[in-house]
C-alpha cells in the first residue's frame, strides 16, 4: 500500500458554477454532513424538481415482469447432484440449502431452509460533492424487477465487486470508477456490514461514501445530486428510499445542534447524535453484552443441497415453498426491462411471508435518546448475533404460538397511541432479489411502564450506533434503515 | 440488560495485606496498566521465587504421553457416514473436512484439507488485581500433553463456554466465576479474536481481562500473580509465555513514556504506543486496505466430509497426513495425568510440519515504530481476511517452488544480520491441540533499502494494532502473539 494518503483533486474538465472537489479534512467531515442534513431544499435539484423527474423514472414504460416456474427459467437450472438452484453461467447468486443447529436443545433448535448464496462483496456505495459550499449525495432512480413501485431511490452504485471491476475492460456500472481504488482521503465511509441474515448466507457488503469532484461525474437521467436534507424528506415517505441506501446512510456520523429541533423528541434525538453525550451503557459494556449473547447462542451454519431441505420445504407448481405459507418462498420470473443492457432475462426471486413489521422502541434518559437493539442470531450472519431493532418479525409467523412465545415486544409495539408512533413507513425489500416485499417500519416511544428489560436487549445512543456500525458486522440490515430512517422525524 | 454500570466491589472474606478491589476509573485504566508493565519485580512473587515456582511445576511428575493410532482411541470414533473423527458424547472438538475455492482461478486455487472443528466460543481470560499499589496478573502453569517444555505460563482461565458454565453446577475450572457475568466496570478487555485459521474453522476466542478484589481469588498451587513487567521479562524466553497468554496481553491498550526504554529502537517502540502519534497511514485507510483485500479476495469454505478430502490427503499408519509431509498431520494421544480431575484419556493432536516461522519487519517512520502486517487469507478465518505478521510460513512447505514463488520477505528476514534481529524467540502452540509444534518467532529491522510494499501489506504502529485488536477479527493469532512479544524487546 503506498504511503501517500491524501491526493490532489484531479484537475476539472468541464467548468461548472460552484465546482469544489476538495478533498474533506477529517475535522471538518462532520461538520459538512451536518450542513447537508440541514438543507431541506437545495438550488442543485429543487423538491419539487425532484418530483418531476423522479415521476418520470416511474411512469416510464419498460419494465415487464411475469411469474414462471423455476424450471422455465431460461439460463438457469436444478443441479443435478444437490438439487441446488443455479445460473448456467456460475455466476450471480444461487439458492442452496442450510441446516442451522442451535445450542438451545429446545423445540425450533434445528431447522432447514433455503438460502440465497452469493459469496461475493457487493458494493453499496454514494458519491458526495460539494455544490454551493454543501454536500450533496448521488442517487440512483433504480428499476428493479420486484421493486413495490418499480422505482427506488438507490446508492450511486450497487454492485457486485466483479461487476465493479468491469470498468477495467471499459464496462461496468455507471460512476463504479470512483469505487474501484479510491484515495484514502476521500473515503468518508468504508465498512463491511451485513446482508439479511434469514435469506442469506454469510453475505456482506462493503458499505462506501466517496467525495467526487463534481467535474469528474458524468450526468446521466437516471442519477440526481441531493442534500442529505433534501434525503432525509424522503425518508417518511412509502417504499421510495431503498434499504441499502439507508443502510449506507446510517453509516454516517455527525452532530446537528438541538435548535433543528422540531420538538423535545427531536432534540432528545439531537443530543443522542453527540458522542460525549451521557448514555445508559458504555459503548464497552455494550460490545460485552453482545460477545455475551454471541458465546450463549451457539449457532452452527451447515450448507446442505437444496434437495435434502426437509421440515415443510417442497418445490410445488414451479416454486419452492412451504404448504403453511410461513417465511418465504422462491419462485421465478421473466423480465423484460427497455432500458437495460440486457434487456430480457429470468431469475428466481424471494417472496417473503407478507406483513413484516420492524420497530425502534425509545425512551429518553436524561435527555438523551435511546433505542432498544435486540442482540439476536440470524441463520445466515458470518458471527451468529447482532444487534437488531427491538421487534423483527412477520407476526403471521408466530400465530399458531400461544401468546407467551410470540416475539417480545410487539403488543407494545402495535398497541401504541398514535401520539407515540415517532415513524411509520412502508419499506419494501431490494426488488433485484425480492419480489413485493413490503414491510412496516416504525419507531415508537416506549411505554413508561416497560420497566427493565431481558438481557439481550440493550439502550443504546445514536452516536454508539454510530460506533457499532464504524466496526462492521455490530447491526443488521433492518436496524441500519431504522437507524436512518430516525434522521426524518428531527 | 440491567442498566447499573459500576458494580461496588464486593466485600472482602479474608483481610490480607494490601487488598484493592477497586473499579477502575475509565481514565485510570492505560496508567494502572503502565505501571505495572513499568514493574519488572515484586515483592507479591519475587522474580526468583517466579523461577523456583516453575521450575517445580515443570519438575513435577505425572503428565506422560504415548502417541497412538487414530483408530485405537478410546471415546473417538470415525463417523460411517462422513468419515469424521468425532468423540463419542458429541463433545470437545471434530476433526472435519474443508474445501477451499478462492476466487483468482491460478494453480492453488481448490483445495482441500482436515480441520478442527469447535463451534462453541471459548474463553481466554486473565485476572487482574492490585497489590501494593500495582496490577498483577493472575498467571497458571499449564499442562497439556503437546506442550513444549511440559509447562507454559497460561491466561488464568482458558475454557470453552460449557465448562465456563459449569460453576453453576459447582463444576468449571478455578476461577472460572470471575468471567461468567463480570460486571462492567471490571472488564478490561472483551473482544472476540480469531482462533488460528490455517486449522481452525471458524473458530473464534472471547479475550478477557476482567479485575477481581484479591480477597476473592482461592489461592491455588499452579497460579501465581505476576506483573505486566514480569510477563514481559519473561516473553523473551523460549517456549514459556502460551500463545494464548499472548493473545489476550496484546489486547491491552496503554503507553509508557519513552524514558524507560533502553535504547533508541525502544524508544521509538514506546513512542508507537501513542494514540496521538504520527502514523504512516490513517486508521480509516488501514481499514479501507484489509476491506479492499477482502473484496479482492473471495474464499469459499465449504465442509465436507473428512472421507472426501483429497489432494494428497490420507489415513495410513493410524495417523491422518500427507505422503510429502507438508502443512500438517493429526495423530491420536494417549495421556495419563496425575494432577487431573479426569487422569486418563485419548485425543487427537495436530502435528504441523516442522520449523514455522512469524515474523514482523519493523521500521522507524518519523521517530514512531511501525510494523508491516499482510492482509491474507487463511482457509478457516470467520471473515477470510485478517492482518497477519509480514512473514507466516512453514518453509519447508514451498522448497519444491521457485524462489520467486516462496513467501514475500522470509529472506529479508532469514538474511538479516544479528544487529537488526530484535526478537529470536522460540514459541509453541497450545499443547492441548498441538503435539510439539515450534515456531520461530521474529522481529527484524526491514533494511534500508525495503522500498515500496505492495498492496497488501500494511506499515501499523502500535498504538493503530490496539485499536484494531479492540474491533475484533482484524489481527491474527500470530500477528497478536508478536505484538505481545515487542513489549519485550524496549
Amino acid at each position: 500500500m503506498p504511503a501517500a494518503e491524501t491526493a490532489p483533486a484531479p484537475a476539472g474538465m468541464v467548468p461548472v458554477p460552484a465546482p469544489v472537489g476538495r478533498t474533506p479534512a477529517a475535522g471538518t467531515v462532520r461538520e459538512a454532513l451536518a450542513l447537508s442534513a440541514l438543507a431541506e431544499d437545495s438550488a442543485v435539484m429543487p423538491n419539487a424538481a425532484f418530483e418531476r423527474w423522479f415521476a418520470e423514472r416511474q411512469a416510464r414504460e419498460g419494465f415487464t415482469v411475469r411469474r414462471i416456474p423455476l424450471e422455465a427459467m431460461d439460463g438457469w437450472h436444478f443441479a443435478p447432484d444437490t438439487g441446488d438452484l443455479r445460473h448456467d453461467s456460475g455466476h450471480f447468486f444461487a439458492v442452496e440449502g442450510l441446516r442451522v443447529r442451535t445450542g438451545d436443545g429446545g423445540p425450533g433448535a434445528c431447522w432447514e431452509q433455503p438460502v440465497i448464496s452469493q459469496r461475493e462483496i457487493g458494493v453499496l456505495g454514494f458519491l458526495v460533492a460539494e455544490f454551493d459550499g454543501v454536500w450533496h449525495f448521488l442517487v440512483q432512480a433504480k428499476t428493479e424487477p420486484g421493486n413495490v413501485n418499480t422505482v427506488h431511490l438507490a446508492p450511486t452504485v450497487q454492485a457486485t465487486r466483479s461487476n465493479l471491476m468491469g470498468v477495467h475492460q471499459g464496462r461496468g456500472p455507471h460512476h463504479a470508477e470512483h469505487f474501484v481504488a479510491p484515495s484514502a482521503g476521500r473515503v468518508l465511509v468504508d465498512s463491511l456490514q451485513s446482508e439479511r441474515g434469514s435469506w442469506f448466507l454469510r453475505k456482506r457488503n462493503r458499505h462506501m461514501v466517496v467525495v467526487a469532484d463534481p467535474r469528474d461525474v458524468a450526468g446521466h437521467e437516471d442519477f440526481c445530486w441531493l442534500t442529505l436534507g433534501q434525503i432525509r424528506r424522503l425518508l417518511g415517505r412509502d417504499n421510495l428510499v431503498s434499504m441499502e441506501a439507508s443502510s449506507v446512510l446510517a453509516c454516517l456520523s455527525y452532530e446537528v445542534g438541538e435548535a433543528a429541533a422540531r420538538d423535545g423528541y427531536g432534540a432528545a434525538l439531537l443530543r443522542s447524535l453527540a458522542p460525549a453525550a451521557p448514555t445508559v451503557h458504555s459503548t464497552a459494556a455494550l460490545v460485552s453484552a453482545v460477545n455475551e449473547i454471541k458465546a450463549r447462542t451457539r449457532v452452527e451454519q451447515q450448507s446442505i443441497p437444496l434437495a435434502e431441505v426437509g421440515g415443510g420445504w417442497r418445490r410445488a407448481d414451479g416454486a419452492l415453498g412451504r404448504a403453511d405459507g410461513r417465511y418465504f418462498g422462491i419462485t421465478g420470473a421473466e423480465v423484460w426491462a427497455a432500458s437495460r443492457e440486457v434487456g430480457h432475462w429470468a431469475q428466481p426471486l424471494l417472496v417473503p411471508a407478507p406483513g413484516g413489521v420492524c420497530a425502534l422502541l425509545t425512551r429518553v434518559v436524561d435527555g438523551v435518546l435511546h433505542v432498544l437493539l435486540h442482540a439476536r442470531s440470524e441463520a445466515g450472519l458470518l458471527d451468529v448475533v447482532e444487534l437488531c431493532p427491538t421487534v423483527q418479525c412477520t407476526p403471521s409467523n408466530h400465530l399458531h404460538r400461544p401468546e407467551r412465545q410470540r416475539p417480545r415486544f410487539l403488543r407494545e409495539v402495535l398497541g401504541a397511541p398514535p401520539s407515540r408512533v415517532r415513524y411509520d413507513v412502508m419499506v419494501s425489500e431490494e426488488g433485484a432479489r425480492f419480489d413485493r416485499a413490503e414491510n412496516r417500519y416504525l419507531v415508537v416511544e416506549a411505554p413508561d411502564d416497560l420497566g427493565d428489560v431481558p438481557d439481550d436487549y440493550v439502550w443504546v445512543s445514536l452516536a454508539q450506533a454510530g460506533e457499532l456500525l464504524g466496526r462492521g458486522y455490530f447491526l443488521n440490515m433492518q436496524a441500519r434503515t431504522l437507524l436512518a430512517a430516525l434522521h426524518a422525524v428531527w
